[in-house]
């Protein structure tokens, strides 16, 4: 298995390298990008996990979302600076309703076919899940609702004052969880200890594996990015199917290696932490910092997505809450999730 | 009571069919139909009770919906081949609330009554819990949402879609209760062993007597339902009410008795299984078959119900969620499920 | 400290009144009000302290939402009679989401700071979430959206029906808590012990204080209450903000001081009774007597709030209900309270 994804990425990198600069069609370019990110995500996937190892879940869990989100937020950038406001609203919405539906589904359906029950951290579950809480609502609920009521200017001091406290927020949220509060909240109830083993690499050949194949992932997703408007022209989806469903697929593939990997492994603990854990990077850092950027481009990135979007994020919450805060997944949770995906997906495809 | 019950039965069953084929007035044969429909739910709901100790609790109960809902379904097929969207919409509606807020309410007060405290198994309750959030988000939030952005052929494609993925999700629920996962949640936490005792009828006797009044039901719930527009406009009723109120309370006779019964033995755990597997099955089941149905019929049924009907959905989701979350119930409780249905209904009745 | 108050009181109270009697300046009266409130209100929570410790918690709790909200009753009375429709929706919802986001959230932050963790009865956390979930749904979702269907006519008589039955499910509550169910949910789960201390003062001196502190507090906050309107209009506030947050963080003064108490004091349990206590009795108390109130006046006030009014609401009792639902707290829980306040603050700020 390890071997054929090193096969792809020895193959893929260099083959998506000088493709790129000799110009092939976008649908070859398409198809080459996404079989050379899944075979990197893999290396980032395996190298995260021996990460989480060393370093125990929570730091492990962190790492896997900032590795993973870095890539969107590269791409972001770019589309933010070509003015695609639409697109980079997509994205966050895709990336958020991925993460929690289709990251998190996959994972549950495919340790559950191994697992009858798979138990994790209750304590985490629910501090998570009340983040997760406040952060769609202050983040994208009341901006919206409010933006009804204000006129430009206001909306764009709202959107960049919720930022700010936000990100503020996020770094009280790390320093809470790796600081002050460091292992408060383990070991509190009857969630099954975590198998000690081996990591595969050690720390600094993981840290080296990880950074070099992040770098890749991130040229080769911005290249990606480029060849999907086409392809998707020449298959007829519009522009919010793509942000929604395919960049956040994409986007998403490292986190979703190593979820589903850890969730195979019985750690499906790792495996919520990655997928809500992201979820949280991605609304209360990933698109705040794109607020604020956006203040220096032409066009203004507001928190006021389209109410579809919104509703699409606020369910992915809501299920996802209430299908983690009993602490405890199987193989039906998971299909649920998936199926609302699909749902979801259908409805964005025919927008 | 027993005694009283065979007598409404034995007396009312020919009445009303010798009344309907005399066309006695509608309001005659509406209180004749609605006071047999109660005898019958009565050795509905005993037949029930018996099956359900034979088979526990689990099959119990879903006999139980199966049984309740198959009379509403039988009603929805002839409404729906006469075009009466809105009375099928407002019965779906009905059934929904009803079941909740109706069922549950009583049957929580009337246990409550005699029991200071009612527990049952807190796993099952949030597993059921996160599947009525993901039933009511997915088969009707969610359709509206979109609708409002799609034409009308596009809500006719994504109403099918859903109903298909959502007959899937119920044969799998069906399929994770009953075989992969049967007995898996049970004993978990402290709920109350549930006292064994014999059941009134045995095995066949009670699928004879379930057969045969389920059959006699639906006969007379046909025949009440031509009644009740008649009656409805000698009183003054909107169409709306009379679906989300009437309709709902002789539908669910059935279900209504059983529950209350089962509170009154101290067996919550079967009450909040028949009040919330027979919303499942109305939501994940009965209103799927019925869009699939109607495309059959020159009236399409889409999932996208009146914004009232919505809210009130939800709002009774949400209400027995953070009520049936603890495992627990007592005479509160019931009282607030009951003055919300009242409120409910008072709100209908305005329309 | 308690030294400083009682000179801000003895002070305060009579520079107060004289003020008022000379027609001082909006801007000095509206300082020294807020001053002499904060100084009164130290002795209304030391008071209700000592009453709650005699009384027990869930007494003591009551007490502190009764002395808090009495004042609050007493202004929207007077505002009432005046036509200050709007005001008194705006002081409604500022205390809803005052109480919740803002008295919770600082006595989480500020017991944070000195204790780890802390935990209360789960039992009682999870009745009153449910509680509240109830009130605010059938309070003001379920009206507003069916007031976009119902003529003037209509939504004054739905509104008036409503708040009939939330007073009698209020007195349920009362009846619930202190007779059938009293201590029934207690010592459930692992919450701490709360550790026995013994009272400041005698139950008779505490009622006193109590009773006196709280008249001047009511004549007083009558006072500031004119002085805010011109000063505000001088700061350039709108009606609605002054409502929301500044008649909200004055009129709940008392519950504030002694909530923080409480949590400084590591009887968190107290904490959260008094701020979910007081939100309750606001929503299916205060704000039901006012509307019955308002048909002997000229203007009615329907349970129909603004929409911003609504989501802040139903915004807040969420962040709340997932925050609580543990049964512990933390600096960090706190500090996403007070960042939630602090947004829809301003939010309110801009409209």
């Amino acid at each position: 298995m390890n071997l054929i994804f090193l096969i792809i990425t020895i193959i893929g990198v260099p083959v998506s390298i000088i493709g790129s600069f000799l110009h092939w069609t976008p649908t070859l370019m398409f198809i080459i990008d996404c079989i050379t990110i899944i075979g990197l995500a893999s290396f980032m996937g395996r190298a995260t996990e021996s990460l989480a190892i060393v370093a125990g879940p929570s730091i492990g869990g962190l790492l896997n979302a900032t590795f993973g989100n870095a890539v969107e937020l590269i791409i972001s950038i770019f589309a933010l600076k070509s003015g695609l406001i639409n697109v980079v609203m997509a994205s966050i919405t895709g990336s958020i309703i991925g993460n929690l539906l289709l990251v998190a589904g996959l994972s549950f359906f495919i340790g559950g076919l191994k697992y009858k029950r798979q138990q994790f951290n209750i304590f985490e579950a629910r501090h998570n899940g009340g983040l997760l809480m406040f952060a769609i609502i202050v983040s994208f609920v009341f901006p919206l609702v409010f933006s009804t009521k204000l006129d430009h200017s206001d909306v764009r001091v709202l959107s960049a004052a919720i930022s700010v406290i936000m990100i503020i927020i996020y770094l009280f949220a790390l320093f809470f969880k790796l600081v002050t509060h460091r292992g408060v909240y383990k070991k509190n109830e009857g969630a099954k200890p975590e198998e000690h083993e081996d990591p595969e690499w050690g720390l600094w050949k993981a840290i080296i594996i990880l950074a070099v194949a992040t770098i890749f992932v991130a040229y080769i997703s911005e290249n990606l990015v480029k060849t999907i408007e086409p392809v998707a022209r020449s298959f007829g989806w519009s522009e919010i199917f793509i942000g929604v469903i395919i960049v956040a697929i994409v986007g998403n593939a490292a986190e979703h290696a190593s979820a589903v990997m850890m969730a195979f492994k019985n750690r499906i603990g790792v495996t919520v932490e990655i997928a809500i854990g992201s979820t949280l990077q991605i609304a209360m850092f990933v698109a705040p910092i794109l607020v604020l950027l956006s203040l220096a481009f032409t066009n203004f990135l507001p928190l006021v997505f389209p109410v579809t979007d919104l509703v699409a994020m606020v369910l992915s919450v809501l299920l996802t809450i209430s299908i983690t805060t009993d602490g405890d997944t199987n193989w039906f949770e998971g299909a649920l999730l998936l199926a609302s995906y699909v749902i979801m997906g259908f409805g964005f495809y025919l927008l």
